[in-house]
């Protein structure tokens, strides 16, 4: 009998490419497909975005802390922030769920609730979806559809040596989030009505739970006339985004440690956990910022619109961290195995 | 406390509504939202269709004894039927499946597989999608996207009195294949290899398990110059899906119970397991046929191109099936209980 490949083995992206490679593009239409943030499908005088992300209870989410509403917005971010990624706006989403017996109306309409006031909050309609039964927990299939300028549009694979890294707010809250409310859910186990003191712990909560979609960078890159020579959103880690941006752009980066911002909350509860924040940022994931680079001469510009970060810079090849003593650490990050 | 509302109470289509219609458009892009069974965006000489489904293990398939070559096709199949369904060409896909540890890499392939001889036989691009760890069986997230002539498009809101209401394909056999499997699953439960006997079965097994697109359909209807005034596709069974397109164009219809094409593999099944067929007709789902009204004068021109049958005719309100003895039934589903 065959011996079966174990997925770990590939790794995430290494499976992705496995299952992918064999498919070939027929359609005039379709601009650019897989190893992107979104699609690209070509509409004649502009290119429109469309990306989709499937979110289980269990894996993606605990409902056990995390209320519905919430879900319904983060579940929407996640959508939209594959549009952003690319420079695009998003204009459309659909929302299937695959609910089981345990959900009442009320349920559902405090998750369509939290979407809804992601849609009005962006200016996004709801176009589509559906909702099925489900026998395990709770499944969310969100579909994004965003719009982008041709000359606008910005790919995960164009950074250039020299060029600037730069970062939108700050990396490691919500995993820090996360990690709080897993913590009380342990301690409060088997309590009926759980009253755990979140004072002071509201800025990493809210990174977890309500993340915000950076559209407004899309809107300041636009202001200020820079389109990036490539961009990824900051959903799987530092590391493991900035990999997949060296990969598609086969260039490497040197990023410096001492100028990752990293919130006081952020720190101080990892310090409470015995954590190291920098973990936090490298392999924590669903920050739901932006990374991008631009060629030098854009520095400036760049620090000139507020709450981004050169953190360093696109080199030949080999991505590394750079600590403060001047030391270098290879960056590395689970899915990045098969590489 | 608040009294809690069961979703069985407000049926299918009452709960969609229910959790849509607080949601208000705002794009001009936006033709058509949720409501028919693909979204409209408007990509400027064309429309962009856009479509969403949600396949739960243990709800839509039972991988007991559906191979995952099959379900990569028929979750590409239920994906693109929306599009066909309003007229349109499907041209990209994406697939987002969450998979439990209990799957390796090349059962992976194999559902990839299935979803490459549909993208290669339809002329579909596969452009995203992503993998997920599931910690509760099988999901698959499909999302298609397709294109039809603004002039061309179908939605199921069009139907108007005397139109005739044609079919395609014949119903009822998914289902009974369904019933085949879900019989033999339960006799040879236990048994290490199992070996049912599937001869002369071997239609309605296929239309369970590797269904039709019924794309022949829309080149047909664009080859004849007809543009059916509504159409839907065929997934829920023929009483609710005639119900949704009799709701969404404000009509009635006239269905003649002996015109329902009924395969003899699908009545002899039915007898064995003493079985209606015409329960599997109405309410059995998953045919993937179309359902499409046009005017009575292009009756001959339908029929032209074969594999199409007329089952009755638009009326001004009122859902019936007319039995051969002349009674009439009025048509039922699950699902429309909240209407």
């Amino acid at each position: 009998m065959k011996q079966l490949t174990q997925i770990a083995t590939l790794g995430h992206f290494g499976l992705i490419e496995r299952l992918t490679s064999p498919f070939k593009n027929t359609n005039p239409t379709t601009t650019f497909g897989v190893g992107d943030d979104a699609a690209v499908i070509d509409a004649g005088d502009h290119y429109l975005l469309l990306s989709t992300e499937l979110l289980l209870e269990g894996v993606h989410f605990d409902l056990t802390y995390f209320p519905l509403k919430y879900l319904g917005y983060k579940a929407a971010v996640a959508g939209c922030s594959d549009i952003v990624a690319m420079n695009g706006r998003p204009k459309q989403i659909t929302v299937s769920i695959g609910v089981s017996a345990k959900f009442a109306v009320e349920h559902l309409e405090e998750l369509y609730a939290g979407v809804r006031n992601a849609c009005e909050e962006w200016g996004v309609d709801l176009v589509g979806g559906d909702t099925t039964a489900s026998v395990n927990g709770l499944a969310i299939g969100i579909t994004a559809v965003g719009e982008v300028a041709k000359d606008r549009l910005v790919r995960r694979s164009g950074a250039k040596e020299n060029d600037l890294v730069c970062i939108t707010g700050d990396l490691g809250a919500a995993y820090m989030g996360l990690h709080l409310l897993e913590r009380e859910k342990i301690a409060f186990a088997g309590h009926d009505n759980p009253q755990p003191d979140f004072n002071g712990r509201e800025y990493i909560l809210r990174r977890w739970l309500k993340p915000d979609l950076r559209a407004d960078i899309v809107d300041a890159l636009a202001a200020e006339g820079i389109v990036p020579t490539s961009m990824i959103d900051l959903t799987d880690g530092l590391a493991s985004d900035a990999l997949q941006l060296c990969k598609s752009s086969g260039v490497g980066v040197r990023l410096y440690l001492e100028r990752i911002p990293i919130a006081a909350e952020t720190r101080a509860m990892a310090e409470e956990l015995n954590a190291d924040p920098i973990v936090a940022v490298l392999n924590g994931g669903e920050d739901y910022e932006l990374m991008f680079t631009v060629p030098l001469e854009m520095r400036d510009k760049v620090l000139h619109f507020g709450g981004v970060d050169v953190i360093g810079h696109v080199t030949k090849a080999g991505a590394v961290l750079v600590t403060p003593d001047g030391g270098e650490l290879p960056l590395t990050a689970p899915g990045f195995e098969g590489n």
